[in-house]
């Protein structure tokens, strides 16, 4: 028998996501037979640890190694030029959320390096870079996955390429894209019985942990607005950024310019009466009020912001922080073919990243 | 540039789900910029259109062509010595629900030809025989996928490999597998409204063509029983066969021997009241009937029959014929990863096929 061949791995972020994918890919790497994993770089914000003979760093011990250690970190130029001298193939794993790594997959691709990432930055920046990202993967021989950047580890983008790329027609694309906003929203306003005021499930959601640091990131529709532009740019419409369609912010203008997170939340109640007025609007027409995203791909029209839905949607009838996407095409007719289950959370995010993993190593010769 | 490689492409069937493969494919052979995807061999029931020189067929009049002329079907052994035998890598579409050819799976994969297909006999037949297609293509070389074989097009087998393959632990899969029984119990146990009588809503089914020619063949509960074979034993589980578990039918003891299905129906209503009487026992606990397949993977417990489900759940809030697919898992925990939208119909079927199609082509050297 030959020998299994080799591939190697860079890994950039060990944050809620990278920690649990380095998990998974220390037991992918036992678990693979056929090919040998062998990580050659990891990067934190904090330093890197990589040797320039490219040896296998102990997936296990890697991170305590490189905060005991505190090695450098090179610059992103530095770690191309590194990469693109392996031995092997190698694959980017980028579990950070910076722009500035995200600016340079092009090149990272055109030197032959895939790239798997959840970082929805490059993919819902500029339409330009959009572009260059597959031209480039293209021109260098490598792949770029991102399954991980909607709807964390369910299959979401690999359904909606495969949509298109048997032929069907995507007429609509809907669905609830935050679990923040899912939790918030089926709190507030529920199909049965009674709910608090807006600022108080703001600080509970806060309080379980559902919102990030700071609320007024997920308040403001920006994250949805990026899964929108990534799903509507894989179904054909050459959306220029996510501010190039109408996004409700829920951030009371009044409170656009609070210095700090602390303002914020200790002000939002005086605007209570305004989410709750919209409730009730909602409820006299029998229906609740859900945050989604939707796409009609015949009139280009893509929007994110409040609507009012039939208790018995299943939009309407989403649980704790679950997301749900539905993909109303021609093949499948009046009923959408639907996926709900957790859009975040470290472990199935990771696990996204890692299924993508699997799908280039299936496709590396 | 090189000139794109060649892929020899076998069709057999072309009832509901083979027509629609094939304009699938025709569209698919137009749109493939790096494969040529060559049809050297298409076959019905009739007869067989081929080659000894593994000549193109033209895609889109293959089907006239061969009702016009009536060529001889060759046997089994005869098309696989002649797809071995190929000049490029062959890939072999089943769009049949042959036993005879699931039978022969192993003896195609061993000679190197890759299969696609939606046909569950070969999947769910004996234990030995699936372990011997696995082992079959991977002496061969070659590949089988076969996610149409459960909830037609929808991503159900992609992803429950993704969850085994990445190393979460399935903990248990629950779900409604028929389209038949999914529109039979939305119909006669609805969340709200009233419902007509058991034998009135299986006639109406099969007047709206949701059942099989012969409705018995969806009330016993074996295509459930399949589907639930090849997901607990993709899940990790070496389910004998689709008669070592549970399975509830719902044909009457009495009418198990009728000799037409003219008869079956014609008498079904003499047994309205045992249905009736199961949904006024749901009723009265405030729940609804749903014609449900479990997996429990602690226990190995595995079966198929009416279950009882609160309104809200979203197995009771299924409409239409859609089918609905649950995945609990450890990472995923308490809310499970679904997957919903049609589980039958020639066009999104087919379209599982396609898609299989391009993960094979993506992995071909």
């Amino acid at each position: 028998m030959a020998p299994p061949r080799q591939i190697n791995i860079a890994v950039i972020g060990a944050g809620g996501v990278g920690s649990c994918f380095l998990s998974q890919l220390a037991w992918l790497a036992k678990n693979q037979k056929s090919t040998r994993l062998s990580l050659c770089y990891i990067a934190t914000i904090d330093g890197a640890l990589y040797s320039q003979d490219y040896a296998d760093i102990n997936i296990e011990t890697a991170l305590p190694t490189l905060e005991a250690k505190g090695y450098a970190l090179p610059s992103v130029a530095e770690t191309i030029e590194y990469l693109a001298g392996a031995p092997h193939k190698v694959i980017l794993v980028d579990n950070t959320s910076s722009g500035a790594i995200a600016e340079a997959y092009p090149e990272f691709l055109r030197r032959g390096v895939s790239i798997i990432t959840p970082n929805k930055k490059a993919f819902s920046g500029s339409y330009e870079l959009w572009q260059d990202i597959f031209s480039a993967a293209q021109s260098g021989g490598s792949m770029v996955y991102h399954e991980s950047s909607v709807g964390a580890g369910m299959p979401v983008i690999s359904t909606l390429k495969e949509l298109v790329q048997t032929g069907d027609e995507v007429t609509r694309i809907e669905g609830v894209f935050s679990g923040t906003m899912s939790f918030l929203f089926n709190q507030f306003s529920p199909t049965t019985g009674q709910a608090g005021k807006w600022s108080e499930t703001v600080k509970k959601a806060k309080e379980l942990g559902y919102t990030e640091p700071d609320p007024r990131d997920d308040l403001n529709g920006l994250d949805v607005a990026r899964k929108l532009t990534i799903l509507g740019r894989l179904a054909g419409l050459p959306i220029e950024s996510p501010a190039s369609f109408p996004v409700q912010s829920l951030i009371p203008e009044e409170l656009n310019n609070c210095a700090t997170r602390f303002e914020f939340l200790s002000r939002l109640h005086e605007f209570d009466d305004r989410m709750e007025n919209k409730k009730y609007l909602a409820k006299k027409a029998g229906k609740v009020l859900r945050y989604v995203g939707s796409i009609e791909m015949g009139t280009r029209n893509v929007k994110v912001g409040m609507e009012m839905f039939d208790p018995t949607h299943a939009i309407a009838a989403l649980k704790g922080s679950d997301n749900i996407i539905s993909f109303y095409t021609k093949r499948y007719g009046e009923m959408p073919l639907t996926i709900r289950g957790a859009g975040a959370g470290g472990d199935v995010t990771a696990m996204g990243v890692t299924g993508d993993l699997l799908k280039i190593l299936c496709q590396m010769s």
